[in-house]
């Protein structure tokens, strides 16, 4: 291992809580793994999900909840770009606080970003990611005659709108990020995968959409040429037979075994199945990048290559 | 003047609209002569207002408006950062867009930023700032006794919130600030006068209060060594005797003429009056440095010294 390796971190939104306070305090224990890798040398940069974040502001700013009549209806990619204010705001004092705790004085920054998506991409015609409030079947009908939302049926809980989730192809911000990097600050940014937006001409265009941020974080490794892609998750390493008496945890995976189980449909969709699509996404970008799945806790020391999974093409 | 000149400009939010729809067909407006500003060949940061955006926001997200019982209670300061991303993301792209169309390829990026204030600011002890909505008194007397915030009734129109506005001391985020700027970025910081925090230790600590944009933006200017600091508003020229028959406009203010007219009650308070104030703050703070006061239209010409009102210590 180099003594210093460019580290792209994505970290999940459920890990940062559903409300300000609970945010507040678990930053703190978000920021103290990542300062880890920091004081060990390495360039951290931090993406991170947004799920509960951005479902909670758009409830608050939907004028089709029957709540908030007098404000106006906030779109849904305004709705992430307030969410990455809100979360940034938070991680990076978290951060700043405890690199300061440890002598360590680094500019932390959140960059507000957007992710081009392609808009022939395949997604835009079959949305598949829920977000927002449940409605009736009579509401919901009401709702995609007046707006043309999708919404389908979500497990008996009632009816949800359904956005797309296409494939990120660049981030509009990378100028910013390289140069931050470059300079040493700690950057947080492509938060909940990014502001998806589509480019026409000159112009960038915000779309209701979710780009999912692990597949957001490995295109920014890519294009960071990071050393490592590191997807946070709440167990320490993946497994095959999860759940099984035969659960067989894995140190490493090739890209043929990740293919292999993969196939055998070994991994949960909406759950390790995109970590392990990203990872390899980001490992075979090109020979000698590596992806790590594992836990926050077991950050560093999973760089260190004491635990958790690394997604490797030898 | 200078060839090039470091120049940060004072946007008002106002400017920007008090819908997402509004906001983005007035961004464009915004974004023309900003580029007229950097095509000349200037350095720009941009800072704005963010009054009537985070009004929506807070609104939105407080569980005191009956409307959003399901979504938790937003405190201030997270609403600020919401709204620099918000504000941020439109921005963004309406200059990016107005580069490109010129030929012009400049990174363009939204800092979320914080700006220090100290807590023994005597604004503490009297809180002015009207934020969001409007209550009857038995409304506005149950969340006084619940949440401790400081109501008062406002111009006949119901009771409302206010909080503090206190002095600005530093942002936070200087040196990202810094960096971009020095490697050609367009940088949009201090939105709303910046997420309001004090230092506590290591920790930064968001407070409920509002910080006037203009004296951000005269802080940030000051931070910056900025030549300029532009603050945009309504009309071409600060006048004496405005709205009367006698009204002179002015097309250069020495600090004791500014001083001298402040004192006989010629500028509106919470009008024309901070920004004659920070105008003042920025002047003085070192010879040479130029604040103009004119509209959005006008700034380049402003610059160029055809129009506005440069205040100066001569």
């Amino acid at each position: 291992m180099k003594l210093k390796d460019k580290i792209v971190v994505a970290l999940g939104g459920n890990a940062l809580g559903n409300s300000p306070e609970e945010q507040l305090e678990l930053v703190k224990h978000t920021a103290k793994p990542i300062v880890d890798l920091i004081e060990a040398g390495h360039e951290v940069i931090l993406a991170h999900g947004n799920g509960p974040q951005v479902g909670m502001i758009n409830l608050a700013m939907s004028t089709s909840a029957a709540s908030s009549a007098n404000t106006p209806e906030m779109p849904f990619p305004e709705c992430g770009a307030m969410s990455q204010g809100y979360i940034g705001f938070h991680l990076q004092n978290a951060i700043r606080e405890e690199l300061l705790s440890r002598g360590m004085e680094m500019p932390v920054a959140t960059v507000i970003t957007q992710v081009i998506v392609d808009k022939e991409d395949p997604a835009f015609k079959k949305p598949t990611k829920p977000i927002g409030a449940f409605y009736s079947e009579e509401e919901a009908k009401k709702i995609m005659a007046e707006k043309g939302h999708t919404m389908v049926e979500d497990s008996g809980r009632g009816w949800r709108r359904v956005v797309p989730s296409p494939q990120p192809i660049d981030v509009a911000e990378k100028e910013t990020v390289k140069a931050l990097v470059k300079h040493g600050h700690v950057v947080i940014t492509v938060g909940g995968g990014g502001i998806p937006v589509v480019a026409e001409g000159h112009r960038l265009i915000g779309i209701p959409a979710v780009i999912d941020k692990d597949f957001a974080s490995a295109k920014l490794a890519e294009i960071l040429d990071a050393d490592y892609l590191i997807i946070l998750t709440a167990v320490d390493k993946v497994a095959i037979n999860y759940g099984k008496p035969d659960v067989k945890w894995l140190s490493e995976l090739s890209l043929e075994e990740a293919f292999k189980y993969i196939e055998e449909g070994h991994f949960a969709p909406g759950s390790m199945l995109p970590k392990v699509q990203a990872a390899i996404k980001f490992a075979e970008s090109k020979k000698g990048r590596k992806a790590l799945i594992t836990s926050l806790e077991k950050a560093k020391e999973g760089i260190e290559g004491l635990t958790g999974t690394v997604i490797v093409d030898r």
